[in-house]
């Protein structure tokens, strides 16, 4: 077999390559990781047809949704590779010393962020380019100066090969030191605890169920020396509908949701699981014009079986909940097609059983209908942690609900308003994390510049000599960053 | 009993109401929490000689010793409020909209560091104000904008309480809401358990023993939905005393490494408890220069009866091991006073023996002496997480031995040239927080300006507004803050 699991032994030896690498990387300049970055960005391209064949073949996702997985995966890749080109992401902190101070003096302090050690991430089943061997998580370790080891997600372990083989051949062409990138195989849990365990990993990128993340998360902090575990896991992106907004645009509204729900068959994270609204004639309307985009639906080949299974499994265990009805379902496929559906239940009946907030990976949705403002606020205040939530609401409306607004900010990484949670912008204002479940830490993201912050910690140097500091913090500023300069920024 | 443990009852009733101030407090201005902070410090100058004697009675601190404490308790206040009443700490990032960017349209999106809610403060042993009812873990969550609860340290619960009736004061003064700061007293673990373990606490903030953070950190992860604990734990700051230098001023090394080793009665996290150095005629020169600083130093009373049994327990402890001999011991003093000792090993006795890397709490250090440089630096890489390690050298010898220090630097939050450790700078560039078992998040630091970023996390606001967007954020930039505007640093 191709893809054997990986041997302790050969674990192992995994991170002791990477710690060894590690030495040598941490210390390389900016520019030197850029080209490192940028060829393995060139390297994917390169590629061409038969990366995107091969994922097809593999994840049963669409040829376009694969070229625009490619194109933000390189476009990853060539992001970080600015970001440490320039180099002011490293939050440089000078404070001069000052030797006269009474009563003691003041030393001179230097601070700046620098690169954890191995980070060991988990190709996600969802996200074969993107958030996988090549992914964001594997670009911002390798961005801040982290060797880093990826085990293949085993349902698409051949796309896998492919990208690994082009990180290891960018690393050799760029003069990257031996074991900056590995990459193992393992479909059994046994390997995911070997690498979290070992000794010189430290820290953990997933992207996955909450069960995975979970587990992951207790095996790091059950080590005699905790390490960080970056899970993202389960988020159900709360969509809240105001009356008024619902009255005017009963079927714009409800043709932007339904296309949401059921794009990429609901196999994103945020796919928009649940949906409050206050009853009326507004959300009458809405939920018949929903029904009819649903109803259209063609239904999507999922994933691989296992994700058709636990679809079809999540789904049946909400609908069998008292108090639910259905209220729309697509167009019915075979065993592996994702068959949407939408159903709802009175707000009461969801705040009474933890299991309708539950998230169902699919495209399905429940619309919770509550009697009036205040009811609509208690089930707001009952919502676990969530990745994102959203509003759709005229604005002299929304100023009505500044109360709901800002609860809805305490359960949420993203706060969207009158857009909808799918579509991931990758920019340095993003966040893509969220209060638990969401994520395992909701003080990082894992989409964006920001995601680099996951994988360094701050060291101070006092009283060093010039020479012996990093240039990112030499007196003559050689790399022309932004710094805190003794409380002021600046480039001098 | 004046100071009875709190209830779980009363536990709850904290938590609620920290909670509810938590809705109001989140959304005040800047300026409008600086003016509580700076109250508080008013109010804590304003105390005079009561705190004072009533620290000295309760901690066997020096008089010198806690008037330079309020003051640094003081000056971290006005230092936080100045942080939160300028502005920019909350780190803006905005990326504007392009409506017409192909093939999707980029929304307008703006990020910014929101407070994660209420934050419970375990009052420190060694630092009866700086690091206790309105220390630097009190002062960076409020100025953060989470209400805080504090749990007094028992050996000094009259202090705490004093500190804790200006605090309650200032926020009444100054309209903050009921319920941001609160006390409670607890000589019990089950108090703390209840703090830790209640389904409102956001965050935690601890600094002591090992024992005491980690069954804290434990008890977080285990939570439901865990929470990340700020824990200040374990560290012996190692010292690398380099050859040439060594040769060249033994005694006034010694002078100096005596002076931090015996400072405080050897009460602080960063305490030198590890010299190491190649054997020589430096390091002979040293020892005996060192031993006769040592066999000067007065004995102190420690902070308590237990700290004192404690510090006598492991450095019987530590002496009692196989090839752990005594070098110099101050004079002997009653049992709460701390004697001063410095011993000696090999460095394989030091590396084949974990107990010798284990913190003697007190004024107590151990030189490891090492055949030569290899032997030095594989002591180096067996070194556990350490909050500083410290190189003593002259500039060209130091040029020799770089991988040293970048070896150093994996263990340690800040390192320091030809200094030593103990003096904590508050400044933006100060790092005071290292690897595993120093703290329990070697991310953040617990000291200077950053100590805020414990506090919080980010959110995402898209398409938002702008009447709608904090004012951190608003597009005309009311608060004229530095913000990350389309990847450009501008404060337009």
């Amino acid at each position: 077999m191709a893809y054997a699991d990986a041997t302790p032994k050969e674990i192992d030896h995994a991170l002791k390559e990477a710690q060894a690498a590690f030495s040598v990387f941490k210390n390389l300049p900016g520019k030197k990781k850029g080209t490192f970055l940028r060829a393995a960005a060139e390297g994917i391209d390169a590629l061409g047809k038969t990366l995107i064949e091969t994922a097809m073949r593999e994840t049963n996702l669409p040829e376009a949704r694969l070229v625009g997985e490619r194109a933000r995966t390189t476009g990853h890749l060539k992001m970080f590779a600015q970001l440490v080109e320039e180099g002011a992401w490293c939050e440089a902190r000078i404070d001069t010393a000052m030797p006269n101070r009474a009563p003691t003096p003041k030393p001179d302090i230097r601070k700046m962020l620098v690169p954890i050690g191995p980070v060991v991430v988990f190709g996600a089943a969802n996200f074969p380019l993107a958030y996988s061997t090549a992914g964001g998580d594997t670009a911002s370790a390798l961005a801040a100066g982290c060797p880093v080891i990826v085990k293949a997600h085993p349902a698409h372990a051949a796309t896998s090969q492919l990208v690994a083989e082009v990180l290891v051949a960018a690393a050799e062409k760029t003069g990257m030191p031996k074991g900056v990138f590995q990459h193992v195989f393992g479909s059994s849990f046994a390997v995911g605890q070997a690498l979290v365990n070992h000794p010189l990993t430290r820290a953990v990128g997933f992207t996955g169920s909450l069960a995975g993340g979970k587990a992951l998360f207790d095996l790091a902090n059950q080590r005699a020396e905790p390490i960080p575990v970056f899970a993202e896991m389960s988020s159900i992106n709360p969509i809240v509908l105001l009356p008024e907004s619902l009255r005017k645009d009963p079927e714009g509204t409800a043709v932007k949701v339904a296309a949401s729900i059921t794009l990429g068959v609901g196999q994103f994270c945020t796919n928009p699981g649940l949906l409050l609204a206050i009853e009326g004639e507004g959300l009458q309307k809405f939920v018949a014009a929903l029904a009819r985009e649903i109803g259209k639906a063609a239904p999507g080949t999922m994933l691989h079986q296992g994700i058709a299974e636990n679809y079809a499994t999540k789904k049946a265990q909400a609908l069998a909940q008292l108090g639910v009805a259905v209220e729309a379902e697509g167009l019915a496929g075979t065993r592996q097609q994702g068959q949407a559906l939408v159903a709802s239940a009175a707000a009461d009946t969801f705040m009474e059983n933890p299991t309708l907030a539950e998230e169902v990976f699919g495209p399905f949705s429940l619309i919770v209908r509550c009697k009036n403002k205040q009811e609509l606020m208690q089930v707001a205040g009952k919502l676990h942690g969530q990745l994102t939530t959203t509003m759709i609401g005229e604005e002299a409306e929304v100023a009505h609900y500044q109360e709901l607004l800002s609860l809805l900010a305490e359960k949420a990484g993203r706060l969207i308003m009158n857009g909808v949670p799918t579509g991931v912008e990758v920019c340095p204002s993003m966040q893509h994390g969220g209060p638990f479940p969401a994520t395992t830490d909701s003080r990082f993201t894992s989409v964006g510049t920001d995601a680099i912050k996951r994988f360094v910690r701050p060291v101070a140097f006092q009283n060093f000599p010039d020479s012996l500091l990093p240039d990112e913090l030499k007196e003559s500023n050689p790399l022309k960053i932004w710094r805190l300069r003794n409380s002021e920024w600046t480039k001098n």
